[in-house]
C-alpha cells in the first residue's frame, strides 16, 4: 500500500472522516502516526494505547452491521510547526439506533510522511445535546 | 499580581493542580494563556470557551462548600517547540460524596511568559473505574 502524504493537519482529519464514513480500515489506519505515541479514547472511557488495539477496535466498528457516519465541525485549534491540536463537535449517525454528539480533541504530529493523527480523545457532549442542531452537517464524499 | 514564568509544560500542570487543591483562584487563572484560544471542557459536556467563563465556572468550583482535591498520573505526551500535549488519568476526591476518575487531555502553548495551559478536555473514565487503584496518588503540597 502506498503511504499517503498529508500536507496539513486538516488533510489528515478529512482523510480520517472519509475513511470512517466509507468503512475503509486501511485508509483509516493510514492516518495514524507510526513514529509517535498513539492514543484513542472512546466516549465510554475505553482507552486504546497502541496501533494494534486501535486497529482491532476500529476493525469491529467499521466491519459491524451498524454502519456509522460521522459529521464534524471545528470549534478551536492550536498550531505549531510539529504539533497541531483541533477541538471538534462530532455527530454520529447510523443505520440503527446508535447516535450521539461528541466533543473531540485531535492531536496531529508532523513526521517523515507529513502530518499524522497521534491522539483522539472523544467524550459525550451531554445527553440532551443530540436534539439540537448545533452540528453543521459536512458530508464528506 | 506578578506574572509567573513557567519554564516547562510540567511546571504549568503542577501549578494547575496545586492551585485547585489549595482552592486558589488567582493561581489557577495564572496558568491559562492570554495569548491563544482557550477551552475548558467539564466531564458533563459543558464547554467553556473564554477566560471569563473559565474564571466564573472555577470560581464556583473552588469557592464552594465541597472542597475538592485532584490527583493525576501522566499516561502519554507529545512535545513540540511551541505546543505540548499531555494525556492524564485524574482522580477527584472531596469532603463530600463527589468523586470520580477522569481522562484528561491538556494542551500547552509557549508564549511571552513561558508555557501556559490553552485547553483542558476532561471526560469520565467510566463508572466502574473509581473502584480500581489505577491512579497513583500524587500529593501536591
Amino acid at each position: 500500500m502506498k503511504t499517503p502524504i498529508f500536507a496539513t493537519p486538516e488533510d489528515v482529519e478529512i482523510a480520517f472522516y472519509e475513511a470512517v464514513n466509507r468503512g475503509n480500515l486501511n485508509d483509516f489506519l493510514a492516518v495514524w502516526t507510526e513514529e509517535e505515541e498513539v492514543l484513542c479514547l472512546h466516549p465510554n472511557g475505553t482507552l486504546l494505547g497502541t496501533l494494534e488495539s486501535i486497529r482491532e477496535s476500529w476493525r469491529e466498528i467499521l466491519g459491524g452491521a451498524v454502519k456509522i457516519r460521522l459529521h464534524f465541525r471545528r470549534i478551536a485549534y492550536w498550531r505549531g510547526s510539529l504539533i497541531a491540536v483541533h477541538h471538534l463537535l462530532e455527530e454520529l449517525q447510523s443505520n440503527q439506533e446508535a447516535s450521539g454528539v461528541f466533543r473531540v480533541t485531535h492531536v496531529f504530529m508532523r513526521g517523515a510522511y507529513g502530518w499524522r493523527l497521534a491522539c483522539r480523545h472523544t467524550s459525550s457532549a451531554g445527553s440532551d445535546f443530540a436534539m439540537r442542531q448545533d452540528v453543521e452537517k459536512r458530508t464528506l464524499h
